[in-house]
């Protein structure tokens, strides 16, 4: 077996040769930090519902931007937006109603417990401010998270983000376990998984760091997406929590409705965050993210340290978010990435069952994961096969990506409105790729 | 002298005693996160060019709000957003134009060294990345900051902002200065900051971490407001950048013409900076920063480390931020902070003459800090008499908050469209409040 490659995503080219045009004037602007998708890049102009349109007119269908989680420019959302941003945009220095109305809106989705929200820019932001909370309660100072897991760019989360780093192990605070797939804990996914966690604290307390918190993406996202069997993650949050320590859920990826089955991927499990962190699609694309965490926690937090947000909280990013969660309940967007995900998934299996390269489909709702492996060996990731078929997905005009430990898994992650002929489009887009 | 106070903001209460209605809400809501200006603080539904306007009808002059920095709801700002965000809002793993379009527009204000420009969402995750940067190219773990400098929020940041910090010091990698005022240099200030900085270099040698960078805002907006004499900061930046650190020049606060004479405030200084860091007026608005670096220094950090930011150069970001630069250039607003600043601040030295209670008057452009002091006492700062005349202000209609190591700092920072009426409006008010 390989060793893991950690690199944060897997469709992702620096495109230092790339000479001339547009390509050639992003790298100029953004220099190392440019991390185009794909060879031969694709610039874009236009985007609705599940589409997006390139410059030379090619329509392509998205399946990869869990951001426009209800439909790439909304027109709820752009009328929310256009309105509130002509009349008022402030800070929360000063009482604004709909500010109020939306952390109501949202704090009818959370726990009862969770009743306080600080609202971010980013999931980045709000991952930070969630460790240190998580330290300032338990007293201690470590995490644990899983070994390709991605949860921010600012210093303290990159620490406990091993996908994004390039070179280093991370530092002694962070103990990574393996993803809760079956690779690593074969059948008894729960409680080899509550072990591997139990480990880790074991770890950290012997290093005399002790455990803040489990940070975990409920779906482990950049882990390659690991949905069942449902409640796998409840052992393992609960020796955390009988230890001592937190579980900060950190939904920026699987929250919104997108899993289908609940408005948190957590849900899934029947377990209780301490924490709860959002973000991507909270806005539809308006930069906004947002921690609910117990009033006392909080409190303990601003104890010792200001926390305030000058964007955080504005007026029009709570009208974005406000309209995001009008537009899931009115179109039924929940059921939508239920029904259509359930189905898209069994297609998907159909087409593994008949397609020796396609090893295992996994994830729930519209959050779907494929593991494309070398010819008959299901064991064996192929991560130059998956840029492969992520060029041939979009020479069939669908955009996709890959992630995992071993760039091989296809990460499936379509606006929530995805229709079922879209839904279908795609599949045959993937047999075109994948069958014999 | 007063031990320094720390505290973020000095006009901010918790309001807890705060009963019924809308204060009630929104403390339910953040809870210990929320920070309202004043004892009673006010419901804002609109604003418009320099006035926000309560629920109750009250308008106000906004003399402290420094992000609506071309006016509040700016007619350009808002088409550009409602016509982008209708059209494509997506991250920069596609290319699309007119983020391109605006980094160029950016980086021709920039030194053209610092050539590559990350976009960020907050002022505080564009110093969170500096920071490191700086660390990668130094080698070095520490950083100079002043005594009551704030960065921003985040963990590695806020270690760097002693004002954020409010009951503990800043760890061993920070080492804090005076800041550059007659009360720690007297006549010296260019050659005492300098030795002042040169000797917390040699601390951190001292304690074995070296020095990474010198973080400060040109302004010294949190310390209360330190612009003269131009150049002051020179000797300190080439003592660091000598000893092989980099000079963050933090302009989030000072950046985007508010000090009138230049574009950005270090420029007041004749100083080169390594790293340029901006935020708050750069959207008016809508949440967008961003750091320009050397394609060097970027390359180094982007070695070790994938950083990517989901929000950050979104197109619709750069669309406000694309009409910030149009605007600023068309209506000559940077000519107006100095202009229209350069008045306000005689007019403010003229009611200081006769004012027992106002000790000076500092600042450049539309960036000015009053000093408010016990009766006929320059010396001794008084807090207390600060507030008393914040919320005389405010009874006045307008609105102004107040900063500095004793909290006895009036912070002055109008929308850069500021016309001269208004300027007579704030000074009238300020006359009232502090004449005997």
């Amino acid at each position: 077996m390989s060793e893991p490659r950690r690199i944060l995503e897997m469709n992702a080219f620096d495109n230092r040769q790339g000479g001339a045009g547009p390509v050639a004037r992003r790298l100029d602007n953004l220099g190392a930090a440019s991390v185009l998708f794909y060879r031969a890049p694709i610039e874009m102009v236009s985007a609705q519902g599940a589409w997006m349109v390139a410059v030379d007119g090619t329509r392509y269908l998205d399946f990869y931007n869990n951001v426009p989680s209800v439909g790439h420019s909304h027109p709820e959302v752009v009328a929310a937006v256009s309105r509130q941003i002509a009349t008022l945009n402030t800070h929360t220095r000063y009482l604004v109603a709909g500010v109020d109305t939306y952390l109501e809106a949202l704090k009818a989705r959370l726990p009862s417990a969770l009743s306080n929200v600080v609202l971010t820019c980013s999931g980045s932001e709000a991952n930070d401010l969630a460790m240190r909370v998580a330290r300032q309660v338990s007293g201690a100072g470590g995490f644990v998270v899983t070994e390709t897991a991605y949860h921010g760019n600012t210093a303290l989360v990159t620490e406990a983000s091993p996908s994004a780093l390039k070179r280093t192990a991370p530092p002694a605070h962070v103990v990574t376990v393996p993803a809760p797939g079956r690779e690593a804990y074969g059948d008894d996914i729960a409680g080899g998984f509550a072990r591997a966690i139990r480990a880790a604290m074991a770890e950290l307390d012997a290093r005399g760091i002790g455990t803040a918190a489990l940070l975990a993406d409920s779906i482990f996202s950049s882990d390659g997406i690991f949905a069942d069997p449902p409640g796998f993650l409840r052992p393992a949050v609960e020796a955390v929590q009988a230890a001592g320590g937190l579980y900060i859920a950190d939904e920026v990826q699987p929250g919104f409705a997108r899993t289908g089955s609940a408005f948190w991927g957590y849900a899934r499990h029947g377990v209780a965050p301490d924490i709860v962190t959002m973000g991507k699609p909270m806005g539809n694309g308006f930069p906004m993210a947002g921690m609910a965490a117990r009033p006392e926690h909080l409190a303990a937090f601003c104890e010792d340290t200001g926390y305030f947000n000058t964007f955080g909280g504005n007026p029009v990013a709570c009208a974005a978010g406000l309209a995001v969660l009008r537009v899931i309940e009115e179109e039924g967007l929940q059921d939508n990435a239920q029904r259509v995900g359930a189905r898209l998934k069994s297609d998907l299996e159909e087409i593994a069952a008949r397609a020796p390269r396609v090893a295992a489909v996994r994830g729930a709702g519209l959050f779907l994961g494929v593991d494309l492996c070398a010819p008959d060996a299901p064991g064996t990731p192929d991560a130059a096969f998956t840029v492969q078929v992520i060029d041939a997905m979009r020479d069939a005009g669908v955009l996709i990506g890959a992630a995992g430990r071993y760039g091989a898994t296809l990460k499936l992650r379509p606006p929530l409105c995805l229709s079922q002929a879209e839904a279908d489009r795609f599949t045959e887009a993937f047999a075109g790729a994948v069958l014999p």
